[in-house]
């Protein structure tokens, strides 16, 4: 299908290619339909552009930079936000212009550190993006929205399983945001979602509810001896206690510059002991961005006292308490005492601290949890990241200056969004979740053949020969994609190599059945083959494509 | 139909990405159709496979280099001979899977001094590139037979007036060569032909012939003074004379080195007054390969005379004297005196210097040259090159070891050619060759659309957006590519902009056309609009395009 030229960077043998077609294909005709207009920018991208926009002093070593004979700067670009911005401010006046969505199919190039997993993380690859340009918020969300349900039916299509979720809007800014995932066990991120109502969101932006009250105190305040129990883990197990019973500590730092001088805040977080932090909602506590993990000289300084045993008893101003909303409805639980080797047991707020300074979502949700709309619990899967829809807002139209002329003649910044497919990364997902031990199961929309012809002995029997050529015209003119395999090889290594490609459906042609007038087809998925009156053999398959 | 980004980098917009969509569809059905196989081979491709075959080294700034984040060196591909030759020394093992041919429809970048032309020469554009594979040089010829058959298929369903030229290997090596060109007033390339055979050459390539015999000498020589004249064309002027009856000298100088010492050769080559010299000729002349025009100091010190008045009478070794064809056979000319402001008449070879030590090819054709073939003389005509086939034989191979095992066991180079075609290179040459005062003139093959439809009054009259709507669809279900103009313009600016466009076949629906049954149509080439009944209309038109 592939074949690695260089780290990150792929040929597509003709195999891979022809699903690569069929992917675009799809991609095309549902973007056509859905009113975008497609165009094609180039790749080697002026500085300048970037410039205007920040971007080229942003982006860090994964925008690739090109100097040309004449010593000029460009971006073999990753996206094309700049160039998009740059051809819509000189063709678009008038708000009678918009709206306008304008796509293009093409290379990317993103130097990652570390390319891995082949397609998924590659460096050249290929990507749809699509740019909406609207007057104001509302219209700009409609055409989010039209995005929106366009990839739900690409998806569909591609007969792929895969899920919507609601995304972080991250340092690109923005005010709304999904990703489309195909679900997959090997796949890098996790997505929460509640099986008895629509809600979903990747594990950045999936909110954890904590509810019910906090019961009353009912142990005393305890210092107890924990020798080299610096995790919760340790701890529980020393004191033969539940992790949830456990309370751990994270310091944070946060620098900025005040007056031209840079001043530290530092913030204690509590998380139950079996939580994990989720670093982006850690990032929007007031004052906490941007933050960084404290270092050991800052917690010796602050807390007087050795990472691994901090607790918030006993801790103070200048340092915020933060407590993770279930934290901050517990009663008798354990924490550090500020003293290496040491816990508390039996800590309750209001009697052995203050309460909390702040309270906030600060961890990632688990399976079981409630569902943010309470409408369940909450269920995690794994997925492949394959789309994205963003709504930009006026981030590039105002530092481009891209405006239009309103109803009432006065200049505004046009209202984006960006729309993203992983073309290339769909082959990869699309094999991540579609596989068994013979080897890849196509879905039909994507194989790279619906149909495979296997002839025994085509360049032996002249009846075998004849009824395949024959079939072969009479599948194609039902507008069948479809292959014969006249390699010679034998049955067992025709099939094994067809069975590896994951071609969905396959006929087999042979004198036997030839002669009662039979055919022999098999479905990638079915354990078995059936026999096929020879008349009845196109429509038959037609119809199980069609299925 | 395309807007410029940078210096030779442009955005296709919507109706140029049609257009590419068209030349590209064209390309591959005639491609597969014969037995080529579609990849994509990336971009960006390591450093490394180009300093095996050493272009890394021999091609000077063109070729993009890049370095990625880890410093490693890259080159963005011009072409792929070194992927294509990487893939396919790990694929091919054995003379049974060949021949071969690989294409695969991509960017390319060439880094230009000047860009110029618009997409005529361009940095960033799309070419078709193809690489055969075969056994022997046998082999290679006859792919290379199946891929010049292609391209004539292919320029003819283009629509486009073109030619295949013979062309010389250039530096490239290689055993054969044609240019498909494109004709245009307005190319780069002059074109040699004769009108009344198939032969055809570019200009680098075209021989020049030199029929008949020398007459016999008539005048007596005479050195005559030719103040301030030290070009032919003065030098005719001062003396009343044909230019065609002088003879020029251009002075070249070969350097190589010779058991490590720079060793310089002198090189008197003679052309007739009104001849062009060829410079690749020139090369060829044996002993001139390199080659450079010597140096005004050169010139003094080998002639005793500045440049200007050099001629052969009185020349000697070490100057090596090459006259070209036509000025072997001439007789009583005028040439340089090799002192400054004389010239000699009545000039004879052999009696009054040395028959010429070589008589060559050196100069370019002119119209009404006799054409190499002897079946009539040669005319010009000028062409933009938009394809190029060309036989490699094993220089690719041999330096990347990419070998297959004969019929005998034995590994053997693999015998390659390469075929190019610049896509977006095809817009602008039709373009070139099709416009009027009006604006573009598409062949229907290529246009962004084969038909326009301009309803006078869409948003206002009931009668028009219907019957408009039911001719759209009813075209579409004809496979016509249909647009409807609704912007609601004046009928003046609405034609003004598709033709200016180019779209071959318009059809205008108003009222009182409407009530008479008729419809309004004019080609895009028509002088005037003629009435045609609405029930024929679709099949009118499509009987236009099928033309």
């Amino acid at each position: 299908m592939i074949k690695r030229l260089g780290s990150g960077i792929y040929t597509y043998m003709p195999m891979g290619l022809k699903v690569i077609r069929k992917v675009e294909a799809i991609v095309r005709e549902e973007m056509n339909q859905a009113g975008a207009v497609e165009l094609l920018m180039p790749l080697v991208q002026p500085a300048e552009l970037w410039q205007e926009t920040g971007r080229w002093d942003k982006m860090g070593p994964e925008l690739l930079r090109i100097k040309d004979r004449h010593g000029r700067d460009y971006a073999f670009q990753p996206t094309s936000e700049e160039v998009i911005t740059d051809v819509v401010r000189s063709e678009i006046k008038s708000y009678r212009q918009i709206p306008l969505n304008f796509y293009h199919i093409q290379t990317k190039f993103r130097d990652e550190r570390r390319p891995r997993f082949g397609l998924m993380r590659g460096r050249e690859f290929t990507m749809k993006d699509a740019y909406s340009f609207d007057r104001d918020l509302e219209g700009m969300q409609k055409s989010y929205k039209i995005m929106y349900d366009a990839y739900t039916r690409i998806f569909t299509r591609f007969g792929l399983q895969f899920r919507a979720v609601a995304a972080d809007n991250g340092a690109i800014g923005g005010t709304g945001s999904h990703e489309f995932h195909v679900i997959a066990g090997t796949g890098e991120d996790a997505l929460v979602y509640c099986p008895s109502s629509d809600y979903a969101a990747n594990m950045e932006a999936a909110e954890a509810i904590a509810t019910g009250s906090r019961a009353a105190a009912g142990a005393a305040l305890a210092k107890t001896a924990t020798p080299k129990a610096s995790k919760c883990e340790d701890v529980a197990a020393q004191l033969k206690i539940d992790l949830k019973t456990t309370v751990k500590t994270i310091a944070l730092t946060s620098e900025k510059e005040v007056d031209g001088k840079v001043a530290k805040q530092y913030f204690m977080l509590l998380l139950r002991g079996d939580h994990e932090l989720n670093e982006i909602k850690a990032g929007k506590v007031p004052g906490l961005n941007p933050y960084r993990f404290s270092t050991e000289e800052e917690i010796k300084e602050v807390y007087g006292c050795a990472p691994g045993y901090l607790g918030p008893i006993g801790t103070k101003a200048p340092v915020t308490v933060v407590a993770d909303r279930t934290v901050a409805l517990m009663s008798d639980f354990v924490t550090g005492a500020n003293e290496v080797d040491f816990h508390f047991t039996g800590a309750n707020w209001g009697r052995d601290m203050a309460e909390p300074s702040l309270v906030a979502d600060l961890r990632n949700v688990v399976e079981g949890d409630p569902s943010p709309d309470g409408k369940g619990v909450l269920a995690i899967e794994r997925g492949i990241e394959v789309g994205h829809v963003f709504q930009l807002g006026t981030a590039y139209s105002e530092s481009m200056q891209a405006t239009f002329l309103d109803e009432n003649g006065k200049p505004a910044p046009l209202q984006m969004g960006c729309y993203g497919i992983g073309i290339t990364r769909i082959l990869g997902a699309a094999i991540e979740q579609n596989f068994d031990d013979k080897g890849i199961i196509w879905p039909t929309s994507l194989a790279p053949f619906e149909l495979v012809l296997c002839p025994m002995g085509y360049d032996r029997s002249e009846m075998v020969k004849e009824e395949t050529d024959k079939l072969y015209a009479a599948a194609q003119a039902a507008g069948i994609d479809v292959i014969v395999d006249d390699r010679g090889l034998r049955p067992g290594a025709m099939f094994a190599d067809w069975e590896l490609i994951g071609v969905p459906h396959r006929v087999v042609i042979g004198e036997r059945g030839l002669k009662e007038g039979n055919l022999e087809y098999q479905g990638r998925r079915d354990a078995e083959a059936s026999a096929v009156a020879l008349a009845d053999i196109v429509s038959f398959v037609k119809g199980k494509i069609q299925q």
